[in-house]
């Protein structure tokens, strides 16, 4: 994407200026930075996105294999969201929460970006505040601005990386429409306690009612089964009624290119039939946001798939053990696949650059509103983190 | 989709309300209609949509399957616009169009549906024009509106079912900002003449011109390759460089549940880079928009397949010819996979329900703004055209 030029949107739509402002640091990251010209050479170490670095799970190589086979005469035809999958899903979520999903209740999504714009569009009236957390993935704040709303900060707890519930307190008005919770949450990997989503759950309730305006909460639960030492991670929709269940199979197979997730309600919501349609309604106006045929038929396959936990848990080890034996101050994530040092001498953007020297990418901290800490992606293989460690010895001694 | 509900949108966002008006002769026939509940029942002869109803290509299964093993460790990693799948495409319209079309200018989109919406995004202002074509597809207005645009319908000529292009001219505006052109257009499956195309490029420059603001044209080519009798398809971009050629494999392999399609920006039209940061923004704020790496890696192989057209148009001329014999007036379309017979009695929706208590299902032209005719969709197999057709005469004869 070397050849774009960020300046020159000179006479661009207003709100696609607001957008691109928004996306500014991660367009900028990818299209201008060192790492955007030299990630693909030979002997890098990057460590920037969770992306593979190994070949894919062979069991999903062959679900797919079988499901390229037709089945019947409409194997290919218009997809909507299909029974099939919306079974599976509602099974899963009724295993995982206790609650008694019900497949009509299962949006099917061509992934969790999709899923998170749909449901957006979904609830915003023009000018609603949406609260998000800081550090966020990087675009929540685009997908906001996108859909008409207004972007509303509020930073976790800079100590415990946890929710800061009185500072979400004071960041609700009678515009808030909702709230986006991301557990275990990226970069941080922090995992929500089910007492802090039990809090939260009566702190939004009570504004709801006090302001005679439903808040959603938007759960983007793409990480939930990447946790580690068998932590148990819960929905906040065990404890909030009015709580969009979304999720993605692209963390969990490691196959963010090959895209399919989900939006579900949980069978407490109110006023399902009508929130179901303009999901519809949505899906259809976001370029028809369903997965492909292929995905939906081997859902039922890869809902059971999961990249090696015990190996991303001891890939996580030794890089916390090894950084901080060279002297990196870093904690240990409870999930997602992220380590989050800090950076030496405080600026992130500095030290990256720094590592980039011995040909090691890492995400800087700002480019995500974290100065100060730098991320790493445990996706990475062996040989590669292997490969690194020196380099992060040397950059860490410079 | 039987359950949704379509009143009950009280509390439902502005917008969205207003997507949902224009969607909804399209939501009600696909939920509430006799066809919602009857077309999947033995011996039901479905001529809606556009809809397989042979077994998919070999040649398309194969590829699927051929590029489902992974040729290295990214194969299903982040996927934005793959530069093999750029240059076979900008290959194929240099080809096509006798422009020198640039793999960079080829933004790959999750079909043609992803591609208009993106591209809408990319270009509109709130409150900007978008003149179309009536009768439609039946997603353009809610789309125009879904992006913060004025529709404005133009008719086409009712006899020659051609552009109309006084009553383009008519139409536009200060406030104009994209003309859509559908060529072959869906349901008529008139293809417009280089002539045609040639008068409408000199009719928007000029309007162009004259309000100092560009009018792009969304060339909607979905249909450009199912053309009969060796019809040539000409694109607007050869005779107007602000056009946006968007295209879908969809029709042609007849895969419309695998998605794949693309945005491609003339090499005469200006300001490309900003254009393609536009579009790419636009991508990424509308779920991201781009195609699964599976079907952009098999889209080498793609690019040669067709469904076979011969029997398309046998089934054409079979059809043609038959209904006519039965007394019905139908004329003989030049590409798409439709016909277009008038309703006898001249009221669509109530011949359609004819047609239904026969178990046959058309599309009446009401739900395309079209009343008076219906549509059949060529793609159902010879067997089923077979046993429609007495049934086709009985209902004339009714």
């Amino acid at each position: 994407m070397g050849e774009l030029r960020l300046a020159s949107n000179g006479s661009s739509p207003q709100r696609l200026v607001s957008v691109q402002a928004a996306l500014a640091p991660f367009l900028r990251f990818v299209t201008e930075s060192v790492w955007a010209s030299r990630h693909e050479s030979p002997d890098v170490c990057d460590f920037v996105f969770g992306n593979p670095s190994e070949p894919p799970l062979v069991p999903f190589v062959e679900a797919l294999h079988r499901s390229v086979i037709p089945g019947n005469v409409q194997w290919y035809g218009y997809k909507w969201s299909e029974p099939g999958a919306q079974e599976v899903i509602a099974r899963t979520l009724r295993k995982r929460t206790g609650l008694p999903f019900e497949p009509a209740d299962i949006c099917m999504t061509n992934g969790a970006y999709a899923a998170i714009s749909v449901t957006l569009r979904a609830i915003l009236e023009s000018g609603d505040e949406v609260v998000f957390l800081r550090p966020p993935w990087f675009f929540y704040e685009a997908l906001i601005v996108a859909y008409e709303g207004r972007a509303v900060r509020v930073s976790i707890d800079d100590n415990t990386f946890d929710l800061d519930l009185n500072a979400i307190a004071a960041a609700i008005t009678p515009r808030t429409r909702a709230v986006i919770v991301n557990s275990p949450h990226n970069p941080t990997g922090k995992i929500y306690r089910p007492e802090t989503l039990a809090a939260l759950a009566s702190l939004l309730a009570a504004a709801s009612a006090r302001h005679g305006r439903r808040i959603f909460i938007l759960s983007d639960e793409a990480y939930s089964r990447i946790v580690f030492d068998g932590a148990a991670c819960h929905s906040p929709a065990e404890f909030y009624p009015d709580t969009f269940v979304i999720y993605t199979y692209a963390k969990t197979l490691l196959t963010p290119g090959q895209r399919i997730g989900y939006v579900a309600l949980p069978p407490q919501m109110m006023d399902r039939d009508r929130l179901r349609l303009d999901l519809l309604t949505a899906q259809l106006v976001t370029g028809f946001a369903f997965p492909n045929a292929l995905l939906q038929h081997a859902l039922a396959e890869l809902e059971d798939l999961s990249l090696d936990l015990e190996h991303l848990q001891r890939k996580r080890d030794g890089l916390v053990g090894a950084l901080r034996s060279i002297g990196y101050d870093v904690h240990v994530p409870e999930g997602t696949f992220y380590l989050l040092p800090r950076a030496p001498g405080g600026d992130d953007v500095r030290f990256c650059e720094r590592l980039e020297g011995v040909d090691v990418f890492c995400l800087p901290g700002t480019v995500v509103e974290l100065p100060g800490y730098f991320r790493i992606s445990l996706t990475a293989n062996d040989e590669m983190i292997a490969r690194a460690l020196p380099r992060f010895a040397a950059a860490f001694q410079a």
